[in-house]
């Protein structure tokens, strides 16, 4: 495991609610961030699906990964989400990449797919701007 | 109680996913509704504010709500949102409203505030679009 | 006319492309903007209603004015629109105010309606992200 | 030229706005769709920039033709744009791809580019919308 990937997977056991959640981050290199999260009832809303909220939480975190593989210490300051279908399966993946960055700003993107009997199903795309955390003085 | 807000309730508490987090619905009325939810330590990220997934989830189905208060039953087909601030306190409430609305889907906006020793502050800013859910021939 | 919108004036009138448009600035003070487009049959795409390109143009710039009102020298970072109703009429009206600000950037919404025969009828809401421009050393 | 081309160009030529602009057709193939715009002054804004509302027009226009290349005549419902950095050169391409798709509706993104003394340099992405215009009965 690199030194990056170890230092990813610290800072997402340090957050309480993706624990709640069981995120677990899987790639974690310059320019690339992908985050796994594994479906269980809880997860759910009441048609069978996984809840939208948590489509979009595993988005929001993978684009601030991926933001914050080159930016450092980040926030997702905006992001939008496109639901390209319901979230049906055992497993969400949401691959996140940088699509141009300066100093204090990335734009990402981020698909996020559903492994249903082991075949993915893409059920979400995200855009949205990472912010580098200014160090306070 | 009005029947509609009790109806609300009973969809909320079918959702897994809201019942794990404590999402409460406050107001569902034609064209508006309100979530709330209390703050506690599993809804947090590393730096102890409310997770930006948690801020996201609330939009997202206060947005829904709101446009299915309009539409009837509903997905939310996208969304996006700018977090002015990160979320401190005791509990957030989510206030969305419908824009414009169609037969089929309807633009909503939603603004997340966090209760802070009885003090609101506005933490994210929310708007997309709601689509009716098609009932199966 | 006030000193700020004389001022908003000038810089419209400094750019060719609103120029070229014919786009007209109303209100211009602290936490609000509104930009006007008289409609005629160059602006219009094939259907013959405006073409979203220049509604989409008036709200974005109406968001940078709004943000400008209190940043300063400004631009649009990103924003969203959702497309509500075909635009149709005489006359484009965008109205953007700022939902929350900070130092460098502020988050600002707009209402773009189409002025026909007398009535207003909104076409579109944007929300977006304006940041300042620093001066450079 | 394909039958698809050629009739994409036709529609193009028919939107006096993007005649206005002078947009071309570049590419138009399902899936797929690239348009283009020579930059001149009347584009600019008035820091010698080729104006954010054109930027966006084009790839607003480049995602409603990469919808439309899959579901037919359609419209951009909405969408978001994050720039990347200013406009500077002479041509504007903005290459659009669909990312998933049905029968009504399509989720498609785009990349504007900017062509300065040959070199490419992206200058904003998109991800929005487009939706198939229903034929009235």
């Amino acid at each position: 495991m690199t030194d990056l990937l170890n230092f990813g997977k610290q800072i997402l056991a340090s957050q309480p609610f993706s624990a709640l959640l069981g995120t677990e981050l899987e790639t974690f290199e310059p320019g690339k961030a992908v985050l796994t999260l594994a479906v269980r009832d809880e997860l759910k809303q009441q048609h069978g699906f996984v809840h939208g909220g948590v489509v979009s939480y595993l988005a929001d975190n993978a684009l601030t990964y991926a933001g914050g593989s080159v930016l450092g210490d980040s926030v997702t300051s905006e992001y939008k989400i496109n639901y390209a279908r319901p979230a049906l399966g055992e497993k969400l993946i949401a691959r996140a990449t940088v699509l141009s960055s300066g100093k204090k700003q990335a734009v990402c993107q981020c698909e996020v797919v559903a492994l249903n009997n082991g075949e993915e199903r893409t059920v979400a795309f995200a855009q949205g701007t990472i912010s580098k955390v200014e160090p306070k003085a």
